[in-house]
């Protein structure tokens, strides 16, 4: 993690991976950063991902957790190396509820069979003011691609 | 737990909190079956909610997993109360692969101010046949309405 | 874990390194039953383990569970194989007070480079009745010895 | 957690806490630092809490992270209340191997009923070089003294 950019060939597999991702086409997810170990996502609250009273899903939350986590991970493998995540927790601080929420990744851990990361993602309302959401912290698998 | 079968007003409350979730719309969930301290949801694998590889995403396996012990709980519940996730930690143990997914949860240990649930989430094939793809283990805060 | 029993040179193994680990001579815990992807310790309930109420501290439920999730995983390696924990989530359920603690252990998933893993904890009154104390789910690590 | 430091009460109640751990003094345990919302502790590696290879048991870095969120929850609660520990997981990152281990707590998020809590566990060698060992992050109950 001493390197402070990606190359270009790293966050063309992460950008081409996202947008393989039919769940993060249908929440309208964007990625908002890259750097090595580092991954940041944000997507609109939608009533499509709500849950009973109308704020963003636990697994909205953890969609963009998840993957912000697996991304940050990605981004320090080479390019004969896909991600799977292992397990995952998430604690849920407050209503996911406001104009979009962000998550944003990082390796605590890296390793050659395991890599450990942690997310937090924020809910933003109109005026950007953030409130944290969620905290999360698990296990990505570098998976060897054939 | 030791009653069988749910009032029919417990029963209506759930019915009517899992119709208001979006998401579970979205995913065209439904609830396959409700008992004291059980819940089973089960929902199509879809497009619309698949990882980078066109497996169901983890995120789609949490929210199954994660409403199964949510309404798990709230069956254990009165009138007076819903139910939020504060914390849930989900296992991957498979690709969440096949025709849908079959949510199973339960109360390990109801309490007045949480309620620790588990579920484990099956793929079933085109010929019924079930893989374990997930496992579960979370913390349900009861939340009594004003 | 289609077999019934253990070799006798993979219980040697569990046995010796139960008796290699210090912590578990302090707590004079003992293996109570080795199945292939099963096990079951057992120690007392002592002042030298407790918090500040006097019952077993969580990090003593925690050693005993633990410890059951890594040798059920050992019972189903061979013996170019130890173990690591590298995640492990517990829930305190009841206060772990009686007579002695007991541990049982299981592979939910065996694998090559991850074992999932969960146990349950119980305290045992002087009569035998157990009380759920904890549940623990995580992630054993099969290492290759060099 | 405004507050830049503790109360002497406060101080008071977590030092008797914590004095009457019985594990805490068999592991010759002590606190470091006390701030509000944080807390640090330490304790020498020591062959009675090793695991196989003679590093400190996971058990043992567990009872200091454990109990660096249960003293950083408790430095914001007021002299009626206790903490239990509802949850908690941990990630073991690297071998508990060194002189000493210094687990520093902290609360994330401050509730009435639940306080959400993460510690970090370095091992420290004979020159005071850290090596970070283990990640928790886990749910703490205030409890109402009768």
């Amino acid at each position: 993690m001493t390197e402070q950019t990606l190359t270009p060939s790293t966050r063309q597999r992460i950008e081409q991976s996202f947008a393989a991702q039919g769940l993060m086409q249908s929440m309208s997810a964007r990625l908002e950063n890259l750097a090595p170990g580092h991954c940041s996502l944000a997507a609109p609250v939608q009533p499509a991902f709500s849950q009973q009273h109308g704020f963003a899903h636990a697994a909205a939350t953890f969609a963009l957790g998840d993957n912000a986590c697996g991304y940050a991970a990605l981004s320090l493998l080479d390019d004969q190396h896909d991600v799977l995540t292992s397990e995952m927790k998430i604690h849920l601080l407050a209503p996911a509820q406001g104009v979009e929420l962000v998550s944003r990744g990082e390796v605590i851990r890296p390793g050659r069979r395991l890599i450990i990361t942690r997310a937090d993602v924020h809910a933003r309302d109109a005026e950007g003011r953030e409130t944290h959401v969620a905290t999360l912290l698990g296990t990505i698998i570098p998976m060897r691609l054939k």
